[in-house]
């Protein structure tokens, strides 16, 4: 029998899927989950569980998952709790290899009951092996692999990439997901912890480490039983790949409310991080932050130091980054000479010609634009580089002008950019920059406060880490 | 003769525009203004001013603007800097009310000729009591009165609404302006400060805080000669009209760039920030927060105290408002007895009934979630409301739902939202919300820090201020 980790790489990438509680009733969330896996174009086998139905969604539906003639890797469970130890009963009698434990009912209410059958189907499941996410979750999206196995249809918008979250909060990953989706951020998977039957930040930390299309693992959280052990999973991945996390319950209200939404003790803000610290994880506060940060180190080469540059379209997007940048322990560094005086010949004898640059007067000359840029990014002094643009009529170009310099170099070191324009004028010139490994973001302080934690995570990391090419 | 500041109000408001360097080619600033005037809509005469054509854009050109017939209010300038003061003295001869100066050219350059250029031009413009909107600037939008004197056409895409800009930078003011029309949010006046040829801050402060259809003041800035005016316009506007600041120049580097770019004295971040508090004006960090708290200002009532509630759709982008609440000197009150006994009946037995409130639970019963918000919006303990919700299927017509609860309470005591739904799910319930005074934000964080200012506001301004009805 395989172990209850080796089914979770089966429960994230299964060959068949069974809906326990699929519906044709929209007011039911078991109708929702299979309009999440049809619509998501979920590729394998599709078992639609429901004694009242013949077919669902286009799927023969059976009366148990005891029925369905294949293998069932994954079950959804969208049933009312009191049912569902028997149906976790059937599952470990058909051999099912994980469960998305959707129903609610359990840990969170405030009856004990919820209690006490949570750890009823806590010790079944362990009993077979059975890895289950939730319950009380909206389930899980593996975006790599079309697979939305959630009760929101809406999630398989989100684009591929190499970011994974894991949510303690169906309404955060909601958010974040929501935000990926207008902002073109890739993710790999999206993970609603819900109340951990026995399934919690450790083992999905553990499982995602190791996962190949995972680069950047992503977290919000409010508490947890076992931070021991977290930590001593996060230090294991630690320099192999990021972790950032974002930890509500800075204030005593929200620390009390987690403590009742999670059933677990959150407490303790600043020692989880210093924690965090310690164990090589990276903490943001705000859920721009985590998108940005993640975004950031998912597409950016690391920076081998802490000097950077900045380019600006505008003399004031650049010293709103600039701020940012002190702030986060980066040094707008000196130029070499050799970079001031091609910067020199190439610009007006306007001020802004050391670090930050204002580019700015030299709009009409693309050559010159591209010059400084080349010659900044490429100084040796230089191990990050921000580059701040708003459009207006003399730049409309600047973002095709500038193009390959920015993809070149940002092969080498980080490169992170605001380009902000009206409308559609810059997007598709922006997504191919993205795609190259260049991200861009809604305002400077943004786009250096990325730059500043892939900063602060190679030093986290304790390494100069090379992420070779794209 | 009218004065400087009497000339100024005519400026922003002028019944015939020329422009003096108007062109047909597009890569001329002058074809940009010209783009700008009549895209833009305005309704007053247009005089396109330039010797080698007889019409543009639809409009007879004339050689100069003392050959155009009729009066001319405002001059939109677009021609190199050492034409400029030839140009003055036609403008000053020809009785004009007002110049927008886009040049550049003068002081911000190393060459010391630009500054006695600025100074020759500055001389001429107060002796015939001219006001002058830059050099060096994109120019001026009163987006109320559809008059888009910028070099900058999209800028006519704002929406109205009772927010007045004054930027000390083009890029910093063309970021927010994009920022606004994605998030739709609305202007009064957009204004480009430039290099101040004899209009500074403390003067479009002075004709701002009397200008009717501006609610609300946001500036950026880097710098002023002369603070002290400054402060003493912000102290009479105090009360009146909420002033809001993003002033950059934290950090060494951005101090000194700031210097060399506006030619004026930045530095002493931490003396501003002492004097602005003193003078009751609002600062805050980033360009999100200047256009949340701007927004939140131009649409809330104002709180009569710190007492608040926050209200979810789920629990976690409740609890990072209640961090950001709390970090910002907001209380989560206690609610009263009746309200917890409401809300207690309302809701099932899961823990989150207390403030914050987690609706989630009760999203199948639209007649419950409305019962739990009017009682925590009715509460008379509580000054202001976050409500944070996260779309999903249980959830999809919350906006609906919602919507007369939140508007009728709106009217009495400020409301912010963080409604997040993909695509364009909600966007009308939230247009319609927003037009009630219930502003909607991007994250539950942006919503806390919006209603946090608002109470920051409140204590600056040191009143109980109550804005009455919409």
């Amino acid at each position: 029998m395989a172990t209850k980790m080796e089914n979770l790489t089966t429960l994230f990438d299964p060959r068949s899927v069974a809906v326990v509680g699929a519906s044709r009733n929209p007011g039911k969330l078991g109708y929702h989950v299979m309009k999440s896996l049809t619509e998501g174009g979920f590729k394998g086998e599709l078992f639609p569980i429901n004694p009242k139905e013949t077919d669902l969604f286009g799927s023969l539906a059976y009366p148990s998952v005891l029925e369905v003639p294949g293998e069932v890797d994954l079950a959804i469970v969208v049933l009312p709790a009191r049912v569902v130890p028997e149906i976790f009963g059937q599952c470990a009698a058909k051999g099912v290899r994980g469960i998305v434990l959707i129903a609610a009912g359990f840990k969170e209410i405030e009856d004990e009951l919820g209690g006490q059958l949570q750890d009823e189907i806590a010790a079944l499941a362990n009993e077979a092996g059975i890895p289950v996410i939730g319950p009380n979750t909206f389930g899980m999206v593996n975006v790599q692999a079309d697979l939305n196995a959630s009760f929101t249809p809406e999630f398989s918008a989100v684009k591929k990439g190499g970011i994974s979250l894991v949510s303690q909060s169906g309404g955060m990953a909601h958010m974040l997901a929501f935000m990926a989706m207008r902002e073109n951020v890739g993710f790999s998977k999206i993970i609603g912890l819900g109340n951990r039957c026995n399934i919690g930040f450790a083992e999905l930390l553990e499982y995602l480490a190791d996962d190949a299309s995972t680069q950047v693992i992503a977290m919000y959280m409010e508490g947890t039983d076992d931070p021991r052990r977290l930590m001593e999973v996060a230090k294991e991945a630690r320099g192999k790949k990021p972790i950032v996390v974002y930890k509500v319950g800075k204030s005593d209200v929200s620390d009390k409310a987690s403590k009742y939404h999670t059933g677990s003790l959150a407490g303790q803000y600043e020692i989880y991080q210093g924690a965090f610290k310690q164990a090589g994880v990276l903490t943001v506060d705000t859920l721009h932050e985590l998108l940005d940060t993640a975004k950031g180190l998912s597409s950016c080469q690391f920076p081998k130091g802490n000097r950077v540059a900045v380019l600006s379209g505008q003399a004031g997007p650049g010293m709103a980054a600039c701020d940012v940048c002190e702030e986060k322990g980066l040094i707008l560094t000196e130029f070499s000479k050799d970079t001031q005086e091609r910067i020199d010949r190439a610009l007006p004898p306007l001020a802004l010609r050391t670090n930050p640059v204002d580019m700015g007067p030299a709009w009409y000359s693309p050559e010159a634009i591209r010059e400084v840029a080349d010659s900044a990014l490429g100084d040796e002094h230089v191990d990050g580089v921000v580059v701040c643009i708003a459009y207006a009529s003399a730049n409309i170009g600047a973002v095709d002008g500038l193009a390959e310099v920015l993809k070149s170099w940002g092969q080498k070191k980080p490169v992170v950019c605001c380009l902000s324009a009206p409308g559609e004028i810059w997007e598709e010139g922006i997504r191919s920059l993205e795609e190259a490994g260049v991200p861009n973001y809604a305002t400077p302080e943004r786009a250096a406060r990325a730059l500043g934690n892939l900063w602060r995570y190679q030093t986290l990391a304790g390494r100069g880490l090379d992420r070779g090419q794209h």
